[in-house]
């Protein structure tokens, strides 16, 4: 019988070697210089992944981080002893600040002050980086191990310069998992980027643009390069000169990536010009749901018809001005609907019986529930692209970042609604609900983009970590990436070609028009002469 | 025992159950509106495999195609009753005529009258296409037909623009299989192309040009440009108002259609930018060698340590004037190599012992056969490609088309060379090959092209098949396409905005200057009264 039934199995473990196989032959080693907070949550995704193939990672974070732990079952870390400058109290006084001036409609004087003082955050953060490389490579033992280590590439989120500074210095691949960078939204970096169909960032423009939306769009392009050209990329300048050589410049190194790994698709994002060294691995983060915990799975049961909508303004949002609680439990309250809502504050006077609520929630099992109506969310790109993903539609209240720019993709699609939040009370929150519910086309458009998103030949993942591998065994892909970033401005836009051809002209034209002269005066002299 | 062997293959069963699901469920319609001559050859391999996964094919004929055959097993034909304008004759002689003129050094105005005659043959097939798609649109019952059979979508290759403006009238999804189009390379059509980096077709530059180079670069993209808006898309301009309406152009058209499956990849092409909705397949047609005949496998074996060389100018070009055949057959007669040459004509006088003429010969297999250590090649994309999925360097004679464009690539890269056909000798030809033979880098550059070439997630030829299958699922795939053609050229560039703000800054600048010189005019005054 035994051996009937090695028999048997034996085809089985043939497949499963082949399938494992291409996993197993390459154990390559590959060093992450990651940004903290939700960021964090996407590049663990991506470790995990990378762990579960048979590579090593190393991870480099500051003594202080929250989010990046020291011990790992995926990765060891190259722990600095310094502060990363990323303070996640901050950005959520921020936000409760931020809510508090608009609502309570002080000036715009207030808010500028307020956004100066986190641009001033900011810049603190890309010091705080400056100061953990310096420390990095002042550290001679710490850097010779790296140096020794001989890793295969350095990954990084470009967010933050870090990785990219270290790569160069240690002469590595580099790759990004990308959707900002220092200086905006990643593709504006690395591919052609037309202002007449291509909005920016922050305009919440679509890729329609009326004669108005496209001069505010140029003006924004304009003002945004100011500020990368004036206040972003001299940050830099100091450390690079002193590691990197006088004529290392950090918009060339940037450009200098191997594979950039968007976190986006074009079911998200407006379709737009694109380069053959970006992948686009959005919603690599999303998987099946799980079953839910038997408490929840209950209260889901409940709702009977009605269903459940869910709500989360993501991790570094847990509560609200008691006000606007009140205004949103409220509204909760009048539905027929149950509701699950992560909610740290204080319980609000008014929450109804219909609403549970939690701590934290498994979100993505919850959005992958076929009883979960609606999805009422801050528009973070991770819940966003989970609600693509189990085609759930969006109510959104975005605060800050991208989340406004996200949540009106959505809407541009007829797959969500984006509500205020400054100026959000109970009849808006309750209508804007029951719009989304009651009208079948947001569950509609979301669902398309739902089955859009999961038509790929790979998974995104899948897609991601065959192309690190791919860069692990060219030693990077060179053949994908233009040198175009070489050319100074005027020669890759043609200015001085354009200049010179204009001069031609002007010289021929000059030369004719001076030669017609010369012969007509001639022609009148002649003529003068002959009347004389 | 039976019941034994049963269940020991039921998971096998299942297994390939599995593989062919995704292709048994999805039976699609496909109208093919195809090139004739070795476009046909890329395109009979996308049908059969549509025919293989399930899908019924119908491919819009000329009674007189030489290729396209009435009756296959493959696809149903729609033919009509025309001449197609497709001349292969034409090629052969025009190719002859072209290797006289040069090598006899004849005036530049044979030539030029030549390369006319070639331009006004490419000018009747355009209007042979177009009266082929006004015969179809008049046949009634035909056309119905076509109508009725409700086909999921229109593949066409755009070097003619028959199957656009089919695909229009039938309001059909439409898929490109596509390098060239009737105004030049695709790319161009659809993606920025900026001159600094991107070479235009015939040029034979490379991404990294020098000033000089540029400014040659952009002269060609104006004067092309000329041409395409002033002599090729008025040839359709009759046709589109009287069948889709007087707003019909046909750009706009052309650019709406829903996927570009490009026969290039970037291991053959140079990096640049692209759009989502451009599919690379190059190299989709390349195979395993399958074993040679028992005699050519015996040739083969006879080259021993030499190994053996192939030479072919593909399937238009037969024979070689006698001269420069005479010249080939010398130099290679004094090769150790054993040589395998495609030629028709008759049989040079030097043909040495070492060398087999053939009238076809299976380009494949011999490429994919370990003997083989060099290919001589005229330059056509299909062999090119063969050559570098099989990792064979290639000492190209290219003549006319996009050889020498394809040769250069190859060359660029250190994998090939190129010689002169118009002037090449005995000595220069034995050189040429010599140098390709026994200098190591050929073989290397060529062999890590291959291994670059063969490393991506799908096979080419699945990644379009998975591509054409998404439009048919999704009928279209609009999300990927950018709707920017519609913009006219002035607004897609942002001159428009770019001349308003230009305006606007020089208002503000004259009111200051003229505010300035008003308060000096005023203060000089009240000065000259003082003074006064």
């Amino acid at each position: 019988i035994n051996r009937k039934v090695i028999k048997m199995n034996w085809p089985w473990v043939w497949i499963m070697l082949c399938f494992l196989c291409p996993t197993v032959v390459y154990g390559g080693k590959v060093l992450v210089f990651p940004v903290d907070g939700s960021h964090w949550v996407n590049m663990k995704v991506i470790i995990e992944e990378l762990h579960s193939r048979g590579h090593q990672v190393s991870v480099v974070r500051s003594s202080d981080s929250w989010y990046i732990k020291e011990t790992s079952l995926f990765y060891t870390s190259v722990t600095l002893d310094i502060e990363s400058g990323f303070d996640e109290d901050f950005i959520t006084k921020f936000v409760a600040r931020l809510l508090e001036i608009q609502r309570e409609g002080k000036s715009a004087w207030t808010r500028f002050k307020l956004e100066m003082e986190q641009a001033q955050k900011a810049s603190e953060m890309y010091e705080k980086t400056c100061k953990m490389l310096e420390l990095l490579f002042e550290s001679k033992d710490l850097i010779q191990s790296l140096k020794e280590a001989k890793y295969d590439l350095v990954l990084t989120d470009p967010a933050i310069p870090g990785g990219v500074i270290l790569a160069h210095y240690l002469k590595l691949p580099l790759v990004f998992n990308v959707r900002w960078t220092t200086h905006g939204e990643g593709h504006f970096s690395i591919a052609p980027s037309p202002l007449s169909y291509v909005p920016m960032t922050g305009t919440e423009l679509s890729d329609k643009m009326s004669f108005l939306e496209r001069i505010f769009n140029t003006i924004i392009f304009v003002f945004t390069e100011y500020q990368i050209v004036h206040y972003v990329l001299p940050n830099y300048a100091g450390l690079l000169e002193k590691y990197l050589g006088p004529d290392a410049d950090y918009h060339s190194l940037f450009q200098a990536a191997d594979l950039w790994l968007m976190r986006v698709d074009f079911v998200f994002e407006y379709p737009r010009p694109t380069m053959p060294n970006v992948v686009y691995m959005g919603g690599f983060q999303c998987k099946p749901a799980k079953p839910l915990p038997q408490h929840l799975e209950e209260f889901v049961q409940s709702s009977g018809e009605h269903g459940v909508i869910i709500m989360s303004l993501g991790t570094l949002i847990g509560e609200l001005p008691h006000d606007l609680a009140n205004e949103i439990a409220a509204a909760f309250a009048k539905l027929p609907q149950k509701v699950i809502w992560r909610y740290k504050g204080d319980r609000p006077a008014t929450v109804g019986n219909n609403t549970l609520l939690v701590d934290w929630m498994p979100q993505n099992d919850l959005l992958g529930h076929p009883k979960i109506k609606l999805f009422v969310a801050h528009g973070g790109t991770n819940g966003v692209q989970e609600a693509i993903y189990h085609g759930v539609p969006i109510l959104g209240l975005p605060l800050i970042f991208d989340q406004r720019d996200n949540i009106f993709r959505i809407e541009v699609r007829g797959a969500g609604k984006i509500l205020d939040i400054f100026t959000v009370n109970e009849d808006i929150f309750f209508q804007g609900v029951q719009e989304v519910l009651t009208e079948p086309s947001y569950r509609m458009n979301m669902q398309r983009l739902s089955r859009l998103h999961r038509d790929q030949p790979m998974k995104p993942l899948d897609t991601a970590l065959f192309w690190i591998e791919f860069v692990m065994r060219h030693k990077g892909a060179a053949h994908l990436r233009t040198e175009s970033y070489r050319l100074p401005w005027y020669s890759y836009h043609s200015v001085d070609v354009m200049l010179l051809l204009a001069g031609v002209v002007l010289i021929i034209l000059v030369t004719f028009v001076a030669l017609i002269r010369c012969l007509c005066c001639k022609l009148c002299l002649r003529t003068k002469r002959k009347c004389d």
